[in-house]
């Protein structure tokens, strides 16, 4: 954390000074620059995310007349933990959430199959993976640590609760508030008045159900499954061995139950696998009970028992796996004749079962993708047209996650095997293979404007391109500090470069490190110079770091070329946290970890997402320039909210 | 962290119900069980213990009119953030704060000795020594924690500001609440009003000049140095290149600097080696200026620059290590006879030299031991004997402090040695040397009631019997969580007993372990039926754990011993942290790394604050039971504030 540099300020250096044009609160102003609808998950990622930038006025609306507190989703994927650090909240989430380091696997005991027997486990997060692990949480306390952010933010963003979104049009030709939309005040006090608000761009979060989403005309997709999953989170007494781990029970013939620990050590998420339904029978007309559901999963324990002492909350899941063919209000054939307006995200472009815990995560990564598009643009950064790649990259991503899904689905419900106990059930294969997928880390972007080709990949086997920036220990130059370098990402929108030098002396002024260096601060094309606004700190919109091979007692920090010193703010302090070393500890030197050519070095552009952008030569400052100039224009552009 | 057990609560759960019998706050009692006098790190450590008794009427009294923004200490040792730890915040104080991993040392050039070159560097905390990092954090930030801490608290605890304790009296023959103080109000709606208060017990946490030890008619004794030092906390440009990092530089004949870098990436602490002073001249005397330290440091920093931008806050100290005799109100003579009903902590009884950093880590140290047993007796948990151990522990840990304090301060301020480079200078010998006692980790208890003798140390020659209780991997049986066992001690007032299994099956009736729970949890003679009140959960006051030395994966945790999976709470939920096993990792073991014998396992008694009590061999029940004897009351017996 880096704070203080305009002077001491007392406190948690975590609140933000306010800086707001306008208080957020009770009334709605009549124009914006940003309105979400709905505060999940996905609502809630973007107004944390835009909450840091008080110049852009967003408004956050939801329905419900204040925040969750339990309920829905918990599990929070090794990425989604990436994506928190980034915001500042993963050590909180790390310490008061459930850890899963074991996934275990039942079925029917081939000496007795009416009872269930241990038939394998399984580590739960591959080594070497992610520097986070895979966790387990109440949504409503991830909502919280989004609130938190928020409130402690400069802009002081507070959710506009008790109103609901009614329609809305969209007028390409009203200039540029070009989105309208009613809202309705369904608290006490003021009962149904409707607000008018206009917005520059519009992102319907709000759920499956999703008004926005019928407003821009789309669809949700795909078979609504005909297999219902009941869920319960309890306070439960059981002999059951297994109780604090994941765990898969399949029986013989009473169905399947998924185990999920949850945070505390008490509480306990049990899904149970229902009745099958008929084609085009809904779960409501059957009449499930909590009652029902306990019954179903004491069966299932057998011969185990399950003494059920309270039940925190529960509700009834049809699997449905669905999604719409695009995630805005452009239509396909005229990508190239207009611009986005309105976006939808989360469950309301996408469904999943719930049981591989991807509905909260994949939701998050949708408008943590839109959110830092919005503000560049909002901003004058980038030309709006780079809003187009949300619907493209997310959209991909959602019907990769379906076709899992969907596979998932049908190999739990696979009844156990005939086979012995050795045999290892088909399903088990299935969750190493996509522990990967699970972990969120498989996402990959195709090449696109914000994407570049593979040609020097081989510079940086580790960081692929296209895939989140895979994290690795280095040591802090200035400092000595071991730390993870992902780390540095933080969620402020700014690209990031880091240069990896090649094994040579840093001091020389002809390294290929100094050589870089020199090109970005002083270069008459350097798109470091390009970008940023006059008279804002050099790494402002593009932060440039360096991480050396060498160990960190053989490198004077001030024998690195200046720009690894920059001097910021109103006092010009030097900025001691832009170079690193490797770490020489056995297996955490970043260079093998990540198959970083050491005889060339190379740099590695990194979104404001935390997704690798490319992969180029040092030298390669052309290539540089030109990755730059496709996507962002030259600071002093008029931004839109100037 | 554990939450939930009676049932599910929405929201933080480090925010605790709410169970006071009053509301703290503005106005302050007739009567109270503890006034703690002063809210500096010793009065803030004891009220927030404290704080998480309701039954307990506390109060905190402070003379200044809010709580502290800046200056005093910063410096965090290993051992304070293992205390931290068990308050639940060691993790935000990593986040926030410096981390020292190296220091280093300069001194005159060899070749030009105006000048000053890089001597030498050394790791700042030997591996292996604690699993916290050593960190630097602005005091007042460590106040926030506990403030924070007891806000959340059942009983909601906030010191009462703008209150001055003027003058303290003791009755022995008063009863229940012999100690009476007057205390002025000096905000300006009070002004000069005075308050009666009646106490049980009066902790004087006021500091150096502290009033209530004279009331106890005690003295601060030892040589008041005369030597001054300045310090300064800045924002400055500097070519020096070890300013991020912990650095002592000898000047050939300007002087000694110490550089303490500081949170958040800027700011940074420098200790400024000032005139020396003649025989009873005080700094005051002198009127030494910031600008005054500014210069002296710059002509020690030659030939590097140091361009002061902002000064955060500066002092001038004079070294003056001094001590109480006696810590509490008895007389010596007296101690069978008179029961302590005054104490006093931290810089009340002792004061050191800054640059050592010990002042506030000591002095939090001190509450530490005396928290634990006032709540204790109050409870009726022990007898009130027991507090007699507070002076006796504490103020053989300040004597040995002023002893190393005094050697440091001799030798950081000896002119270096006249030899080359190599030639390695004293203070850094006795910095490798002293690094544990820095770290705080060398406190040794001698042997007491409290403090077992060594007879079976040879069972685990790394848990030191009368130090603090060393931290070691382990992994959670029920969850397969890689954890640290020493975070399983809470600052909650309880007993631990860890008992180590040695390696047997676990899973036989007549393996040791399930011998030695077989007596805890039926046996007649019992201490932990015993001390126990009648239905309170079994670890209410004792809490047993075990360590078995398999791996997670070949130990079913409903074959250990029922001890180890208690049913707790209203619903009689199971408590799934009880069972550890070794982490099989390479280096990891921790029956390797604090020499555990294996044939025999042993159990290990851990004080309430984090010390080893005592270490026996599995079946000494014997020695367990009259252990606890000598120091508790069984339960039932009424307590002093029920
Ligand atoms: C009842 C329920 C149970 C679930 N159980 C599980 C589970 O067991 N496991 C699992 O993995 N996932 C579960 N999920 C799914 C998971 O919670 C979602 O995948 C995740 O929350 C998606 O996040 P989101 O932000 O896209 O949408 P949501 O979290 O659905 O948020 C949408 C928000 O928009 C608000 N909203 C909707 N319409 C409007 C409007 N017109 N105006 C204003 N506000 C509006 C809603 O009130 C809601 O707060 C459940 C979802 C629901 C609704
Ligand atoms: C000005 C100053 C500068 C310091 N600088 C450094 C430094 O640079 N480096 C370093 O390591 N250590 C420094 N210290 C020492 C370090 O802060 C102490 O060792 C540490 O704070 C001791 O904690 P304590 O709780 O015992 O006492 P203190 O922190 O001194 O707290 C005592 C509290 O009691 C209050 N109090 C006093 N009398 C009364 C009364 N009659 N009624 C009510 N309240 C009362 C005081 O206002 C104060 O808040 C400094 C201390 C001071 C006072």
């Amino acid at each position: 954390m880096q704070f203080h540099l305009n002077g001491f300020r007392a406190g948690n250096p975590e609140i933000l000074p306010a800086e707001g044009r306008e208080t957020t609160g009770d009334t709605l102003p009549k124009k914006v620059d940003v309105l979400i609808v709905g505060s999940g998950p996905a609502g809630l990622t973007l107004a944390a995310q835009l909450s840091s930038f008080p110049d852009i006025t967003t408004r956050l609306i939801e329905q419900k007349d204040g925040p969750m507190e339990k309920g829905q989703a918990d599990g929070v994927s090794c990425r989604s933990m990436e994506m928190f650090e980034a915001f500042g909240f993963a050590d909180r989430i790390k310490k008061e959430a459930y850890w899963v380091n074991e996934t275990t696997f039942w079925k029917p005991d081939p000496a007795r199959p009416e009872h269930i027997a241990r038939n394998g486990r399984v580590q739960d997060v591959e080594d070497g993976l992610s520097e986070m692990p895979h966790v387990i949480l109440n949504q409503a306390r991830v909502h919280d640590m989004y609130l938190d952010f928020m409130r402690n933010s400069p802009s002081r963003l507070v959710p506009n609760y008790s109103c609901r979104l009614v329609d809305v049009s969209v007028d390409e030709d009203a200039g540029e508030y070009p989105v309208s939309v009613r809202i309705e005040r369904t608290d006490p006090e003021h009962e149904g008045r409707i607000e008018h608000v206009r917005a520059r761009y519009l992102v319907g979060c709000d759920g499956a159900r999703s008004a926005v989403r019928k407003a821009i005309g789309r669809e949700l997709r795909g078979d609504s499954a005909n297999k219902a999953w009941g869920v319960m989170d309890i306070l439960a007494v059981t002999d059951f061995p297994d109780i604090r781990q994941k765990t898969l029970i399949q029986s013989k013939d009473k169905g399947s139950v998924l185990i999920i620990p949850r945070e505390g050590g008490y509480l306990v998420r049990i899904y149970v696998e229902m009745d099958k339904l008929a084609e085009n029978e809904r779960v409501r007309s059957k009449n499930i009970t909590v009652e029902n559901l306990i019954s179903a999963a004491q069966q299932v324990f057998e011969p185990y028992s399950l003494d059920v002492k309270d039940v925190v909350w529960w509700s009834v899941y049809e699997i449905g796996q669905r999604l719409t063919d695009k995630f805005d209000d452009v239509p396909e054939d005229m990508v190239g004749s207009r611009l986005p307006h309105v976006f939808i995200a989360g469950d309301a472009c996408h469904t999943h079962s719930p049981k591989a815990g991807q509905g909260m995560n994949v939701s998050m990564g949708d408008t943590f993708n839109l959110g830092w598009k919005l503000v560049s643009v909002l901003q004058g950064r980038c030309p709006p047209e780079l809003l187009h790649s949300y619907s493209t990259e997310r959209q991909a991503v959602a019907q990769a996650l379906i076709d899992f899904d969907e596979e998932w689905a049908r190999i739990i419900s696979a009844r156990p095997a005939d086979g012995g106990a050795e045999d290892a059930p088909k399903f088990q294969k299935y969750f190493i293979e996509h522990g990967r997928y699970t972990a969120g880390v498989s996402v990959r972007y195709e090449p696109s404007l914000l994407t570049g080709p593979d040609t020097w990949q081989g510079l940086a086997r580790g960081f692929e391109i296209g895939m989140r920036f895979h994290s690795a220990p280095v040591v802090r130059l200035a400092d000595a500090k071991p730390m993870e370098l992902g780390h540095t990402v933080k969620a402020d929108t700014r690209w990031r470069l880091f240069a990896f030098a090649p094994d040579e002396d840093q001091a020389k002024p002809e390294s290929r490190l100094a050589a870089l260096c020199e090109f970005l601060e002083r270069g008459e094309a350097s798109p470091i110079l390009k970008y940023t606004p006059d008279g804002a700190d050099i790494d402002t919109v593009i932060d440039f770091r360096a991480v050396v091979p060498q160990d960190f007692r053989d490198v004077e920090i001030t024998a690195l070329p200046s720009l690894l010193r920059p001097q910021k703010g109103r006092f010009g302090l030097i900025d001691y946290e832009k170079a690193f070393c490797a770490d020489r500890k056995a297996g955490a030197d970043i260079y093998d970890m990540r198959g970083i050519d050491r005889a060339n070095g190379c740099l590695v552009i990194v979104r404001p997402d935390q997704y690798v952008a490319h992969v180029l030569p040092l030298e390669a400052f052309d290539e540089l320039c030109s990755f730059f100039e496709r996507i962002m224009l030259p600071a002093g552009r008029k931004a839109a909210i100037a």
